[in-house]
């Protein structure tokens, strides 16, 4: 038998879980693992010397390089910028291979559907964490639900990428970076959409952070969710197209939303021009967005301008992140959203010792024989440390697992696709319900 | 002599005085005026049957047709839409014609300078009101403190276009659309800056309504004004590189601005999105920016939602304009910013009868002889009525006067300038102050 070979795109923190996953299976499942990397050493790195690793430098930027790469596996894995996932899409179809990824489907990937299938590819996406665990797990609850009968009425669907309870004890925020920090501060700009009790509903950037949804999970804690870009995308890919209440969003621990709100009301987490920064302070920053010379005065200006409570919650927080503080920003320049990333990357960076920890929570309600029901489905996981993050793990698995899945060819899905269908989710969830990673589930009547 | 033909591009309404103004100059400067439009019969309309008055159809869209209309002309004046002005500029260029514009230079159309130099040509952009009227007052003033040794610390100007006092007394707003509607509802997205006392200042459209500027007109009333997007792009035409303070913005009546906050914050202003409307009533359409289905209660849940008093000022303009009305909306489909637009416009559109009034205000602080001094100055007009409006006046003489200058050879100014030089503002002030069109001032020491 010649061993398959998968390709892996991308050698960054995020990969970690992914590569360990892909080694240890690798002598079972008779593969040799290429990953490739723009940095040679951390491309090497990954393979912790292996036999069935190996590592080769990348630039995304050559087609060539790329295309070379890629006609020497039977799969690719991609975690590169999801930008550049169509140009990874292109050149699978190209050499036809298929292509799995962690990202939501652009138009751009879209577009290859018709070509995939007819050349027999599969083109997986949002296969990591969220999108992808979240995907799964609800849509086991979803066939569930119909295959005995009954009609759902509503789904909420919260997923938050926060800090494990023992970390950072005195941070209150209960927040750090554990992913994209760019991705963290730009979030939500433009308008969500939502459907609420069979009406459409859009809310602004201006409001998200304010028309938050408390969540209880049960058995674990309080916690609140702003609104994702567009929930109602996924009525089709759910088969959920009447469904009178459909809300994805991300989880915070409470208080975030209203203190992050400061920011946007501010403007600070404005990416569209940039700002001559290298004199500036923190305190500085934060003066360019209220009116008056004073910089002493500036905690005291924005709580006039916003009609905060000065002694309050919310610029307590600004305080623990030294945002009034007589400290040098330490950039150039940049925009304001990448200004505010790099303070407040000053403490929410991870630092050895932290863990992270993933708190997705889904609810559903439903109808069957008169009754109104509703299943709250919930998942909390804690990392290991600050390189073996939840994070990592949560959308590294998945990713590994569906490689495996196709490579056995236990996949009959063709084209461009995400895993909502019963051959994705159920040996999926069953693999990582043997890798410790389960959902609790709760199940009541209610009026 | 051979008669000089002005061709007019654009007969829409905010036409009227220009044409008005050049027929009425026609005989003494041995002119002909061409009026070209998309729609013929206004084109003709316009002329009112005068003999140096000559029509055509135009259409902007074919090239040829605008070349061999300016090729014909000595002098073009175009009040087409501004994103067609590059391409009316490039025409211009390529034939050899003179251009007067109202509209602000683009970086398109800053874009031909070096080229209309080169072949001795002016175009003359920002010569209408807002900007123009603005720029021309302005620098009169700023020159003659300088000339007298000031050294000026601040400018502030405002201009509002509103409505006369006598004009739809019951009108909370004080506000009819006397321009173009759909500029006054996407009015300040994007981000406001400006200097304040030395420093840099940023408002983002979401607190450009809260962040306003008293404005008491001197013998006048009261009003407030909000930040215009990029106060700073004349701190070199104006010759004003270092002043601590420089804010121009939009006047508007007392109240205003904190009602229509309440459209922001919702997100009513939204352009980036369609929504399908043809069974949608105004509550309806309010409703689909707050949660909770019941479209009953919209008023108060926007009172709730963004913690405004239900009896207060600011929800009653929005009542006056029956935003909570089980009338139909009337449109099939549109962006949130089209459908406001298209409600607003069924109580806010001019009738006859209805005479709107331009507000134009300054400030100039300057030290002199170590002492603080003020300038303010004013200027505010009330049209005759719905059709003749004192917006179309306003906008409309200085552009012909223009037109006069050069076609009479004083102006020695070539390429893409504002008229903020002595050789435009001194003679077109000075014919404006002989049609009426005065400004006041007061001057104090202040401390």
């Amino acid at each position: 038998v010649i061993p398959k070979t998968i390709l892996v795109l991308g050698a960054g923190r995020s990969a970690t879980s992914l590569i360990a996953y892909l080694l240890d299976e690798a002598p079972r499942q008779d593969w040799q693992v290429c990953i490739a990397d723009l940095d040679a050493k951390a491309a090497e790195a990954k393979t912790g010397g292996s036999p069935y690793g190996k590592s080769m430098a990348i630039n995304s930027g050559h087609e060539a390089e790329v295309a070379s790469a890629v006609r020497q596996a039977d799969l690719v894995i991609s975690l590169m910028p999801p930008p550049l996932h169509p140009r990874v899409a292109r050149i699978c179809v190209n050499e036809g291979r298929h292509l799995i990824t962690a990202s939501y489907v652009s138009k751009e990937m879209q577009a290859f559907d018709e070509e995939a299938r007819q050349k027999g590819l599969l083109l997986l996406n949002e296969c990591g964490l969220d999108p992808g665990i979240d995907h799964m797990s609800a849509m086991e609850v979803i066939h569930r639900i119909r295959s005995r009968g009954g009609a759902l009425t509503s789904f909420e669907s919260f997923t938050g990428g926060l800090i494990a309870p023992e970390t950072d004890p005195g941070n209150p925020w209960r927040y750090k970076f554990t992913w994209n920090p760019r991705n963290v501060v730009m979030a939500g700009q433009g308008t969500a959409r939502y459907m609420d009790e069979g009406e459409l509903k859009f809310i602004p950037y201006q409001q998200l952070f304010r028309r938050i949804t408390r969540v209880e999970v049960p058995g674990f804690g309080s916690f609140e969710g702003y609104a994702n870009r567009d929930s109602l995308q996924y009525r089709d890919a759910y088969d959920l197209a009447h469904i009178p209440t459909l809300l994805r969003g991300t989880l915070r621990n409470e208080g975030f939303c209203r203190a992050w709100d400061i920011f946007v009301q501010l403007g600070c987490t404005d990416d569209s021009y940039e700002i001559e920064a290298s004199h500036l302070t923190h305190r500085e920053f934060i003066n360019l967005f209220v009116g008056g010379k004073d910089a002493s005065a500036v905690r005291a200006k924005v709580a006039a301008q916003l009609q905060l409570d000065p002694g309050g919650e919310e610029l307590k927080r600004l305080d623990w992140s030294g945002l009034f503080s007589d400290e040098l920003v330490g950039l150039a320049s940049g925009s304001p959203a990448r200004i505010l990333e790099h303070i407040l990357n000053k403490k929410w960076k991870l630092v050895p010792g932290d863990k992270d920890m993933i708190v997705m929570w889904h609810r559903f309600r439903y109808t069957e024989a008169g009754t109104q029901m509703e299943i709250q489905s919930s998942l909390t996981e804690v990392g290991i440390d600050q390189e073996h993050t939840a994070m990592a793990r949560m959308v590294g698995l998945p990713l590994g697992i569906a490689a495996k899945l196709i490579l056995q060819g236990k996949i009959s899905q063709r084209g461009v696709a995400l895993p909502v269908t019963r051959e994705f989710y159920e040996p999926i969830l069953k693999e990582l319900l043997g890798l410790g990673i389960r959902f609790q589930e709760w199940e009541r009547a209610f009026s």
